[in-house]
């Protein structure tokens, strides 16, 4: 009974802007830098999602990677793809949208329709440099 | 005594169906989708093997990757590349070659032969999109 | 009036065998080394479509890039995505599959479409390491 | 007297929307797409210059690419990464940030200042599967 | 309250030999083959720094990846980037320049710095094929 | 009779000092920055090497890329693959191993032996950013 844990990436482009509304100009600029720039900026994001299970001795998967990708499509991708993420995604309202929050709601939206396997972990790539991994815990 | 993870990354081109030979071209395609294309399709896939272990004082070297290359090719990339997984490679026949069950596949394949450290995991890669991991549980 | 040259990229995996009808299996073997193992093996292969051109003053497009995506998945991607090449594919009926041979099939299964812009050259990467470019001359 | 072709290659991170500031919102949609979105969206840009000349017999250097590096940062990365590129930027006043319009500009800004080689090509790259390249003519 | 794995990325270029002084040339080159070259090699280093703990509710960050940037920067990339391994490093005087040994010298660099989470991980890649992790264990 | 380019890619580790001999230690430091540091500092070199010409009617190949690798490796990479470029390299003997001289060089080692099709191009990348390509002009 092996578990194995399965990966899904996709991609999505978004603006964004850093900020923390109790704060003014002056002192986002000094918490956030040009990431709290008022106009925003943005991102080419990758997003990881890993599915840990057994595989299924028919099948040879522990979830077809195809169902991963619609849920994430349907869940997460057709919400934050060429939107404003503090602007334009329902379920980010009121979060400032740090690659950790994004992980954080990201596995909000998909963990519930993950049924076959156990949605493990979520990475978000803002950059090839900066990224982030939330497990659920 | 600090434990250290080296990995060791290589390379194959290989054909696969994936198909349940219990199940009829119909019912193959709608389970597996253009995955289950008759005549096959293939990939640049990715391999990487992790060995955990205390690195040795003298030379540094958890284990020296030249010989986990080595293991790795004779025990592996021989097999798997430039091969159809269905037909050629003898330790994967009766097996669906998903993911899955090709890194379960060279697990099993390798392992007897890392003997210094501890096999720790081996991840496949598909595409750049899908990959999976197994670690030995 | 300036010229800009834009660039669409996408992705297929194929199966493909490199052997030519008039030679034994040997000879084949001799010529084509593994790339003519009888069962075939595949890859994940990369196209690099470019339209040279001058961007339209009221868009800003030479050509909108979507228009681009949509050509290439209905004349060449729908044909060899998931695919064996030798087998399954109209366009490329007795000949031998190598990357000069797709490039210049890619070139001629897509140039009478683009009709904004003109066609400049196509890139097809069998691997990262091995790839082919065709400029139409 | 050799020729040789020096690349420099950067990156900056930026928002935009596409669209004509004559046509209605409907009609921005239909012609940009999702990259119409009102509220804009954003991308990990990467942009690479080219400098072509003979390389200097004392250093080596057609140009050293430090200085091109300098240059890149104070006429162009300097005034759009972390920027929004509908809004920020005074050399995109007016103009619709296309990949086409941003290789464009970019010339246009750094071209003055390389006085040793020539500058031989701009490509912008808007994500790894779309971009744009400009050689001054 | 939960846990989030951030991670900063960065780069150097160094040159190192690997060899055991206590070994003649003849036995070197056994053990580390073409890595024991007397007048050195070198690559393009990357590090890969891993901090979790839990995001800050106002900024959101788990720590300011601009203030791990910094630390990687003054604590690490300063004495290894355009560098010498075997002597122009005063934290590896004395130590076999292999992966492991860098990932465990740059942990001990860094470790005293991060006050905001916990340094959780770092991965050091000599080549896209060989790399090494350490945990702090 | 269609005109296509191929190209085969391939990698060394190498280290290297920029200096000019008939300048101090401070002038080297001013002139090539940190790539003067005397002890040297290495790079994972990547070279790409395009050869054009028809394919060849029977077996579809411009030029069996297995050839342009054997070459490439017997001409070029044994010579500079783990080695110090300053010091063990007769072919860069007074040299200043710039980006620019090694892709003239490597022009040099190989275009003898490119007998099938006609060399078009080489490009050597020091690092993902900062590279220089020679056509033989």
């Amino acid at each position: 009974m092996a578990t194995v844990y399965v990966y899904r990436r996709a991609h999505f482009s978004a603006s964004h802007r850093l900020f923390d509304p109790k704060l003014n100009e002056e002192q986002n600029a000094e918490v956030f830098g040009g990431c709290s720039n008022p106009n925003g900026h943005g991102h080419n994001y990758h997003i990881e999602v890993c599915v840990a299970g057994t595989p299924d001795p028919k099948t040879g998967f522990v979830v077809d990677l195809k169902k991963v990708k619609n849920i994430l499509q349907e869940k997460f991708l057709n919400f934050v793809d060429h939107k404003n993420l503090n602007v334009d995604v329902s379920f980010l309202s009121g979060i400032n949208p740090t690659t950790e929050n994004i992980a954080i709601a990201a596995w909000r939206q998909i963990a519930p329709d993950i049924t076959e396997g156990k949605l493990y972990s979520i990475r978000v790539f803002e950059t090839e440099n900066n990224f982030a991994e939330y497990r659920g815990e």
